[in-house]
């Protein structure tokens, strides 16, 4: 989660919404990619999205049952759908978005095999965000 | 919707599930996708996402309030999920999807300024999926 971290800090000089993850498959960092909404005019380059991607392109293969993906806010629904389309072996969030967040819903929405762990550096992922945003305001 | 059927059909000649998507904005397309999942190794490369992330480049914009999105199947969460973030005018889609569409979640998932209307060419865009799954089995 530190190296999730790490990224959304890169989010976070880049003037984006600080959300950082990475992809771990057989304890090896397969993919990092940070929240580029904003530079990329894409509503859809979360953070999540693009290190999927990415992880997916390394391995050659759309599935990654046999990955973890670490990131620092919990996942919005779209994400969250296409973690579910990935079949992740595990999904590791920091802070819990109460507005955004997939777990909202009150339906199973990740893969069934899938296991769920939250609040991992959840402080320090969420005072990030709060500084971004109080700057925004500023 | 005859041109994301269109895009279905390009899809089943390249041997990925057809579903095909358009975007239109002031009476003009602005965005032509199909399905590219086995293609591209990718499992969020549905045909709505390459559309919305093709007319955003194309807008040089992130959202899409004054734009429609046709998609000859139902989305799925994460495209729904996409589709909500993107804030849409209007979403059309062809077929149900009555194992993955998003309205099996009973939570409103689009943005609540998009109007959605559903039905159109749903029996074309059916039957062209049921042929791609039968010569799968085959």
């Amino acid at each position: 989660m530190q190296e999730a971290y790490k990224q959304a800090l890169l989010a976070y000089q880049d003037k984006e919404i600080p959300v950082g993850a990475v992809v771990v498959c057989r304890n090896k960092i397969i993919a990092r990619a940070y929240n580029q909404t904003e530079k990329l005019h894409d509503v859809t380059a979360h953070a999540e999205m693009l290190a999927i991607t990415a992880a997916a392109n390394h391995l050659h293969a759309k599935y990654l049952t046999q990955c973890t993906l670490y990131v620092t806010l919990e996942p919005c629904l779209m994400c969250a759908g296409a973690l579910a389309w990935a079949q992740l072996d595990r999904v590791v969030f920091g802070a819990k978005d109460a507005k955004r967040g997939f777990s909202l819903v009150p339906s199973k929405i990740l893969h069934p095999k899938t296991k769920i762990t939250s609040g991992i550096m959840a402080q320090e992922s969420e005072a990030l965000l709060q500084q971004f945003f109080r700057n925004l305001r500023n």
